[in-house]
């Protein structure tokens, strides 16, 4: 039994924070908003984020960032992409010897094309003992209901890795594999949400389910592609936190990305539809991210390409998905074997 | 423009004599049933397979075997698995020269392990051209509302491949990939079925969009397995006729072994499943042979194994997906490894 802070008491870090609880650690989950956090200590309901859901006694909330710190070892960090590095610089202040990071957040930082562990490890310096990636197919709200689920931990030190999947790995509903890809890991998180920004434009255009295979298909070979020329091992993006993700990500009405796409497709402007959400799109920032890596590293990303196009330069949704239809007739493998050589 | 000929008027034949028909190819569709015949021609409709489609003016139906096939040089093969040896015995007494068959029946042949295409050069003997398959992510009812499909095709001889492309693409919704990975192409056909049953139980049972993605990404990995054993290459399981066809079967209601899976995993029994559905289940017998040969090359099949005992030897369904959940925890990297080393 450990002592472990959650930070970010949004639905994925208090989903989370109930499987920590379920596995009999006290749990100190941090969150901004005293009047949330009040709720979670009194009502023992994130209602906002989790509705429905009773939390279970192992779950304490902390308004206090350095009082939820106190004398920990592990943090997960579950706060949005754009908030991280603003969040840990106030970590930092708050601790007085190295702790192990687990990180829950997707991205890739336009500009700098960081990962989300390389963010943390520059933030953090000599304040952080590990950092951990966990990834995989797994909405908050099936977790926060027990339902099974299955996911990937990552780390340059696979020993940090192991002791991280002990933490969450329970028989009954959440189980954890290791995989020492970090790089795969980070990069099938991060741009599986392009493909489900393309894929909700698809499916706003009523193009249907053959459409939409297709499009997670070779939108799975161009996350690979460009995963293998950042230093990834192919094999994972096979794996839970590749196909696994995308799959869950793609084809359900409750990931954002998907959702901001369909409004996209059904002909809303870029704008309202951002500001229509009340929360931020991930893809969208990924998709600058990935269009200038792929750019600067000479990778195809046919997809990524046509996105950025309609997200950035005013194209018609309906001729960017009609154009990757018309592609030349091609040989499969070849594109596939692609993968392995970029 | 060709004659062509397409053999079983269900909805995946119609729905290809149609892009066929779309393509100025003169089409002569055969069935059975000449009343069903007779509306294909006289109304121009397939009300019990395709409601509600028109059917293009180059499709003839034809109840006659010996008339659809006169001096054809290409014959579409579209009927069940199992009746595919005696359609052929039936075939063969009508030709007079050799023709190329395109197969798009999905299956391995319980006790003899033999693919579609093996089956066809074995019925067919000199009589046989050229064997090509056909597969992907493709519901018959988008196709025939001529939603952007995209399939891929192989074949021994990429010749005849290339020219069933030609025949089938066109710009306006239907891409055709070509890949001359036949086994890999026909065990991915095959053997989603199996995954798709099982995805059918864990939703029927109420497990979720997490456990769904994570047997799919597991069940892909068991599949290229098996796959790679029998001489196919790993790559294609990441493609179309692997993780394409896969999503689409295992997570649309329109998969009539999702179906079948969906009322077992709510507690129906067996029998009462398999008559209810009014059809063959071809992941029934599928799940048989991929168990036997599973056994016989020695291959890792979790899930193939769960399902045979769920199937036939009244394992609950409950029990299985749980036992599934419960494997120890593993490095996911060396399961994934495992697809190649096999």
């Amino acid at each position: 039994m450990e002592q472990i802070a959650v930070l970010g008491a949004g639905s994925w870090g208090t989903a989370l924070a109930m499987v920590l609880a379920d596995n009999a650690h006290s749990v100190r989950l941090w969150g901004q908003r005293p009047e949330q956090i009040k709720e979670i200590n009194e009502k023992r309901t994130n209602e906002k984020y989790l509705p429905g859901i009773q939390l279970p006694e192992g779950i304490t909330g902390y308004s206090s960032l350095s009082e939820a710190l106190e004398a920990i070892d592990t943090a997960v960090l579950a706060v949005p992409t754009k908030a991280i590095r603003e969040v840990l610089r106030k970590v930092k202040q708050c601790l007085r010897q190295p702790i192990t990071i687990v990180t829950v957040s997707k991205g890739i930082e336009p500009d700098t094309h960081k990962r989300i562990s390389e963010i943390i490890e520059e933030e953090m310096g000599t304040l952080l003992q590990d950092v951990v990636v966990l990834s995989g197919p797994s909405h908050a709200e099936e977790v926060s209901l027990r339902h099974p689920t299955t996911v990937t931990v990552s780390s340059k030190n696979m020993t940090a890795a192991e002791r991280v999947q002990d933490l969450f790995m329970n028989s009954q509903y959440f189980r954890v594999y290791t995989n020492p890809d970090l790089i795969g890991i980070e990069i099938g998180g991060a741009l599986k949400n392009i493909i489900a920004l393309a894929a909700g434009i698809t499916d706003g255009l009523g193009y249907g389910d053959n459409a939409k295979a297709a499009l997670i298909t070779r939108g799975l070979a161009e996350i690979a592609r460009l995963g293998c020329a950042l230093g990834a091992n192919p094999l994972t993006f096979s794996g839970l936190a590749g196909i696994g993700d995308l799959i869950v990500t793609c084809t359900s009405v409750h990931s954002r990305n998907w959702r901001a796409g369909h409004l996209l497709g059904k002909g809303n402007p870029l704008d309202e539809v951002l500001q229509s959400m009340g929360m931020v799109v991930e893809g969208v920032r990924t998709t600058k991210a990935a269009h200038q890596l792929a750019k600067k590293l000479n990778v195809k990303m046919p997809i990524t390409e046509v996105l950025y196009d309609v997200l950035f330069n005013g194209k018609d949704p309906k001729e960017g998905a009609d154009s990757l239809m018309a592609r030349m007739k091609t040989n499969e493998m070849e594109d596939l074997i692609n993968i392995l050589e970029k």
